[in-house]
Formats: structure tokens, sequence, C-alpha cells
């Protein structure tokens, strides 16, 4: 049962306390797959334009990613973002972003991934990520992400979305801003009442809460790292290891939604390290289970 | 092996979204002996003035506290701060505050708990904390809490005490402050540098992260309450839960200091779930026992 990802690939220029790293590989769609390759195969949707510079079937070249949903628009240009982090790295200043190819037609899924069962939604307009969805026949689990511009502006998509999908990973601002609660966990309880049987809420440097409808609660801290390079794609790549190991398992129970999480927070901890995918370049999957026992000793008391 | 605690007794006016509680009882001493008092018998010293409406005897009535080092100074006021928590619970501002007593001589350790073992420094200038801690014999495990005013102006003394102590108990932005680096993880560790054997970083609803000199790690999330009423003396009260365990126990070895922030953390959840000490007063050492085994089903995985 394979894991599919519809999101954006980008050109990032990204200036932290720690240098800077221009014109990148970046973009939800490809931190993601980074990511949930450790565990499972990944089916790929994403376009760019002609500009692109990046060669992605090099760059996930050993990893098994079927790129059959990687689509190059010969008139278009690829989505460009740059960004600063402060000094605390908790925060970011979007210094530029060109759309480009993200604000014409989406990419049409494959007729070979209609069958995809595990479904990552990254973040774009409720009303494409739902439209994405519908050309999925079967799925079983489906996770979206989403950002405040469309709980602003969109929220009636984003609320019809929410009844489609089964998990909401969201950033504890935005859960506050969507469940108008101030206490992250009554806004998780709030956005369950909105669909999904599943919200985890991102907290950064702080982990994260996962909520589900039955009642059942998982908090877990980030991985105590000294290492902090670059925060860009830690979001995207905790859904990569999350969804990733819910793929390779092909379970959706509790106790496997906790070590999914666990193992989206420790990938995250790569992502992290080092500027763009540098460090998942890396990295195995031998180290990503080193780092989750280390998390398990040092969360357990 | 007696648990002693010096710190302040308060007349606190309080104000947050939920309501106002109008000169009701605060301060570090009486937080923490409250909070430790379910798990060890607790000496007690502080001053109030002659102005003090509280009876502290009854307040501690029932419980294993002793008041030998209660000092009532009939010329003195009490220590008096008002202050108001913004809508999001996580900062406040103080609308004002009189020293009083506290600007004074402090309190005297009474001859009779000079054998304790067990200490814990509450805020309060570095120079009194190294005096209040000279006066104990033989201190087996101190603990110490401090704030970013003693680190701003009067540094030099708060590195006299930093090695004199095992614990420093520490807000993550006084952390940050003391040790000039901006990763919690970094910070705890220069910390230990500087002289204590632990640190324990306290980031409010985003938990724990506790660092031993020997490399070890202990990162816990806050306990996922909607109960949130009053955040005052949820970092005393987490001392004393902290404290009070190692008290207790007459244990400070890597798996006892873990239970302990555990509880220090529970018992921070009910400080915070209604004012002053209106929870605290209610509840049993079996519901803080319940709650623990909650935060370990919450935190497993």
């Amino acid at each position: 049962m394979p894991l599919l990802v519809t999101g954006s690939i980008g050109i990032d220029t990204i200036r932290t306390p720690h240098g800077c790293s221009e014109n990148c590989i970046g973009g939800s769609a490809i931190y993601f797959t980074m990511a949930a390759s450790f565990f499972s195969p990944v089916r790929f949707i994403g376009v760019v334009g002609s500009d692109c510079p990046f060669n992605i079937p090099h760059l996930f070249s050993g990893r098994d990613v079927d790129l059959r949903g990687l689509e190059v628009r010969r008139t278009s240009k690829t989505f460009r973002w740059a960004g600063t982090y402060k000094e605390t790295m908790d925060d970011r200043v979007t210094d530029s972003m060109e759309l480009n190819v993200l604000a014409e037609n989406p990419p049409v899924v494959p007729e070979a991934f209609a069958d995809s069962t595990f479904v990552f939604l990254a973040n774009t307009a409720p009303r494409l990520q739902i439209e994405l969805l519908s050309q999925i026949k079967s799925p079983v689990f489906v996770a979206a992400d989403t950002m405040d511009c469309w709980i602003a502006e969109h929220l009636a998509d984003l609320r019809e979305l929410m009844m489609k999908i089964d998990c909401l990973i969201i950033n504890a601002d935005e859960a506050k801003l969507l469940a108008r609660q101030l206490n992250p966990v009554r806004a998780a309880e709030e956005i369950l009442e909105m669909g999904p049987s599943v919200v985890i809420v991102k907290k950064g440097e702080s982990g994260s809460l996962t909520c589900l409808k039955d009642g059942s609660k998982f908090v877990l801290p980030a991985y105590p790292t000294t290492e902090v390079v670059d925060p860009t794609g830690a979001g995207d790549s905790f859904a990569g290891g999350f969804m990733g190991y819910l793929a390779q398992t092909q379970n959706t129970d509790f106790g496997t939604l906790k070590t999914a999480v666990a193992y989206g927070t420790v990938v995250a901890s790569f992502t992290i390290a080092d500027f763009s995918l540098d460090r998942l370049k890396k990295i195995t999957r031998a180290d990503i289970d080193d780092r989750l026992e280390r998390l398990r000793e040092f969360t357990s008391f």
C-alpha cells in the first residue's frame, strides 16, 4: 500500500546565524520524500519550471521514489523562496517569494498513483488539496498540513478538506488560530471536532502534542540537540518520517502513531542540523533508529 | 534526613483572563512547602511583617511542616506582589511590588534546622542564598533558583553560589542569559561547567530539560492540561515536588532525579489549575500519583 505525497519543489535561499545557502533545493514535497524514503517507497507529485537547476532523479537515486508525478512545465518558472532566521532560530522572516508554477494549474495525479492508500497533502490552497485527494480512489490514511493564510482566507474550503482527511498536522500558532483556542490541548480537541481523527500540533523546539478523537494523547519533546543550523523543512520532514513509518507498518493504531511521531521528531532533528537536505542525504536508517532509542531514553522515567 | 526551604511569603494580587484574586497567599516558600509536603516533612524558613493576614500554621495543618523558621517581624511589612497574565498565560507583567521585609535582614536558620540535608534556596539575592546555606552543617543535596536581575547585576555572587550547590533550577530565558547561549542544551551544558552537577531548565508550557554533568539528559513535556487558571507558583511548586520526592527517597541517582522531575511537573499542573493554593489545598498524594501515571502514559512510546 503505497505512500503518496503532493507538495512543492522550491529554489530556496536561506540565511541563518550559521551562514547562508543560496539557491539550494527545498519545498515541502522534497523534504517529505527524503524523510519518508527511509521507511517506505514514495510516490512523488510536484511541478517545476524550465529553470529548475536540480537533478531530482539523481537526488533520490538509491531510494525507492517513483517520480512519474514529477512534472516539468516548460513555459513556467520554479517556485522560489528566500528567508532569514533570527538569532533564536525559532522565528523567521520571508525575504522574498515567487509562487511561479505554484500559482498555476496544479499537477494531475498520474493514473498509476490513483490506488495510493497513504497520502500526504502538503501545505497549499485547501481547494487544491481537495482536488488532488479526489483523484485517489480508496485512501486509507490521509494527512494534510495547512497554514495561517488558508485559515484566515479560505476557511470554508479548509473545513471541507478537514471532513475528508484522517490527520491534520499543524503548527501550534495555527492550531490556536483555527480553533480560536489559546490552550493547545483544547485547540486540538476543537480541531478533532472538525473532522480528522488525529491532530498533531507541532511546537518546534518544544516538541509536539498528538490528540486522537477517542481521547488518547501523546506528548513528545523535540530531540535535545545542540546542532541547529537551518530549521527549514523540519515540519515537512517530520511529516515524512511520520507518514513513512505508518506506510512501512501499514498500521495506524495508537501505539504505531506514537512511534511514527517519534520517528518524525528524530528525522526533523537531522534535517535542522545542516542546510537544505545536506544532513538527510548523509544519514542512514540505522542513524535514525539509534537516535530513536536515544529519544526513548531521554524521555522515559 | 530533613528537607529545608528558605524563600518568600507574599501577599499576592493576581489578574488572569480567568479572573482576579486579591491579597491571596503566595511566595516561593509557601508554594514550595505545600508541594513538597505531599512527599516529605518540610522545615520552613521565611519572614512576614505584622500586617500578614494569613494563618500559616493553619494553612499547613495536617502536613508535616516545621514552622520554627517562620519569623513574624513586628516592625516590618510583608512582601507584596501584584501581577497580570496576558491572554496566552505564558507571560505576565508585574503591576506592583513592595519588597518590604525581603529588603531587610534575612531570617536566621534555627539551630534545630542546621542538620538539614536536602535544601532548597528559593530565588533571592545570591549573597543571601550563600549566607543561608553557610548555616547548614552538612548538606547532601542543595538546589537553588535564581532570576534575570541577579544574573545581570550580581553575577560574581551567583557564580560563587553555583560552586556550592548541586542543582540549579532555572527558566529557559534565564539559562540562556546566564550561559550566553541561545541553544537550551548548550546553555545547560555551560551552566554545568559553573559548578552544579544537575541543571533543570524550566520551559513552562513546554516542559523541562534536565542535564547532568555526566552527560545524562532527561526531557519531559508539561502535563497536557486544559485547566490553566493561574500560573503563579508553578516553578516553586515544581521545585517542591522535585525536592520533596528526593527527600522522600533519600536518593539522587539519575533514575530518581527523573521521577522527581516528573513529580514536580505533575504538582505544577495542579498548582496552575486554580488561583493561589486553591487546588493544591484540595488534592491528595493519590491524585498526584494518578497523574504521574497518566503523564507516563502520555509520554511513552
